[in-house]
């Protein structure tokens, strides 16, 4: 089924204490595409400058990833500088230029329109609204935000909320939004103004589903060696809305399964700079890593005690 | 199977957002007995002062809990004093009186020698290895340590690796006995001083079980209140040893399972201030709470994807 994303298109410089890369593709659209394109083709929306190397998305289309809704605007793309920590803990931003990004009205070719799964980005809640409207008949919307629009644009992030059947936050998101230190209470606040489920990102400590009946742990892939933790977010919501677009269903257990597929991405993504960890994946990969992560949470049952 | 803990018998005066409490029965070992009787009885060594409210202990001998090791000496009793956040998420230690702690020379009964699971809490690790030598034939050994000791007694430390079959840890704990920021690293450097597992604890976020070949990892439970953090990870432990205890078994499997027992009783634990949130609970309670943890980790099997 198909799945569109709406985010950003953007050039990374990161530090991180195994080396840097300046001005490498990302954006949370980018992220969001590599990793889902390995279980299900996508559609982005989104926006880059002249200055964008177009051919490196070219390249990626072998992945199944349609371009063709990202506008090319005169200008320069969106650029991002930070600095991580020597134990990847925090990460610093030295530099945030939104270039053609401040400008960003998406406007979605007529074909998108048709989309079944949709993941709205972290961008402006209005322009997710917008987007919303521009989107006919989706069986399923998922949304991500961050503290900027949580403190900034509170009324048509909740209006969003309403319209909206996943919420996928941080925890200090999640936090901040429900304005609850408690992050299962404040999974609790969320799902009480609008979504039916929440999806709680917890960084190298994994990643909550907290539905109205049940929640869900998935646990961080155990990684000796991580290199650049950008976009292992943004890849986690890929991997998830990918295997929902792939297999049709959001039934319980259907979601529990896609927190899994996008913790799979999520430690591919950080296995390498920028979206370098993609590289080498095949569907195989992706299956003998989703058996690693059921295996690490597996209990052999026995007999109850009482 | 008999289980033998040595440890810190105390006086706890805690604050919390909640609310405080002054001079309640606390300590390692204490934490470690109420929650393994739950599932097997419990041998304890450890040393009070003359003003130890002994009957408290009495009141919780209905739990098979075997104090005959509990040396009463002249003087004052351990007192630890701190302070929680709003959040529970970091604590200061505003008062430590080690009182008769301070001269404790473990000497266990001569019944207590055959015990058969043995768990050295957080005490010097020359003690530990006294103690050590006072038991004949243990199938398991676990022991605690903490940063103190990590720093200022490491030789003692590493010659009681050797000797142990699991090193059960803070994860800050973990990272500075390994000098590796990176937990699974810190794991492996563990593992190749001598246990054949080792156990890291994560708070809130749950916990991990190393082993060479799998690593097994349990959430903490979803709780939307939690009271008093404190003797969490002790009564982790006692969760983790008494189920090894009662159950017999030390295979890969068994541990997984024990795991959970110990997530269990960290999850009693901190439901009210000091011990008294095992006051009500049950074997039925305990197993309810093992099933919840399995589903909150539960992945229904599906077609895979190749």
């Amino acid at each position: 089924m198909s799945l569109l994303v709406v985010g950003s298109v953007a050039l990374d410089s990161i530090h991180t204490p195994f080396g840097e890369v300046d001005d490498a593709v990302g954006g949370s659209a980018v992220y969001f595409s590599v990793a889902a394109s390995l279980l299900a083709p996508v559609q982005v929306v989104g926006v880059v400058g002249s200055d964008y190397p177009m051919a490196e998305l070219d390249r990626l289309s072998g992945r199944r990833i349609d371009w063709s809704g990202v506008e090319r605007a005169e200008g320069e793309s969106f650029r991002w500088r930070g600095k991580y920590s020597f134990d990847l803990q925090s990460r610093e931003t030295l530099e945030t230029r939104l270039g053609v990004f401040a400008q960003f009205r998406p406007k979605l070719p007529a074909a998108f329109g048709a989309a079944q799964y949709l993941f709205l980005g972290n961008i402006d809640p209005e322009l997710q609204l917008g987007v919303l409207d521009q989107v006919r008949s989706a069986r399923l919307v998922a949304c991500d935000t961050m503290n900027f629009w949580i403190e900034g644009k509170r009324p048509a992030l909740l209006e969003l909320l309403k319209r909206v059947d996943i919420l996928m936050v941080n925890d200090s998101e999640a936090r901040e939004l429900a304005q609850d230190w408690n992050i299962h209470r404040a999974g609790r606040w969320i799902l009480q103004h609008g979504p039916r489920r929440v999806v709680i990102k917890q960084g190298e400590f994994g990643a909550l589903l907290i539905e109205p009946e049940r929640t869900f742990y998935v646990p961080a892939f155990p990684m000796e060696e991580v290199f650049d933790p950008t976009g292992a977010g943004d890849s986690f919501a890929g991997g998830f809305m990918g295997y929902l677009a792939r297999t049709g269903s959001t039934t319980s257990d259907n979601l529990r399964r896609a927190m899994v597929y996008g913790a799979t991405m999520g430690s591919f993504a950080v296995s390498h700079f920028g979206i370098r960890g993609f590289d080498p994946v095949t569907l195989e990969d992706v299956e003998r890593r989703v058996r690693a992560f059921r295996d690490l949470t597996h209990i052999e049952a026995a007999e109850p005690l009482t």
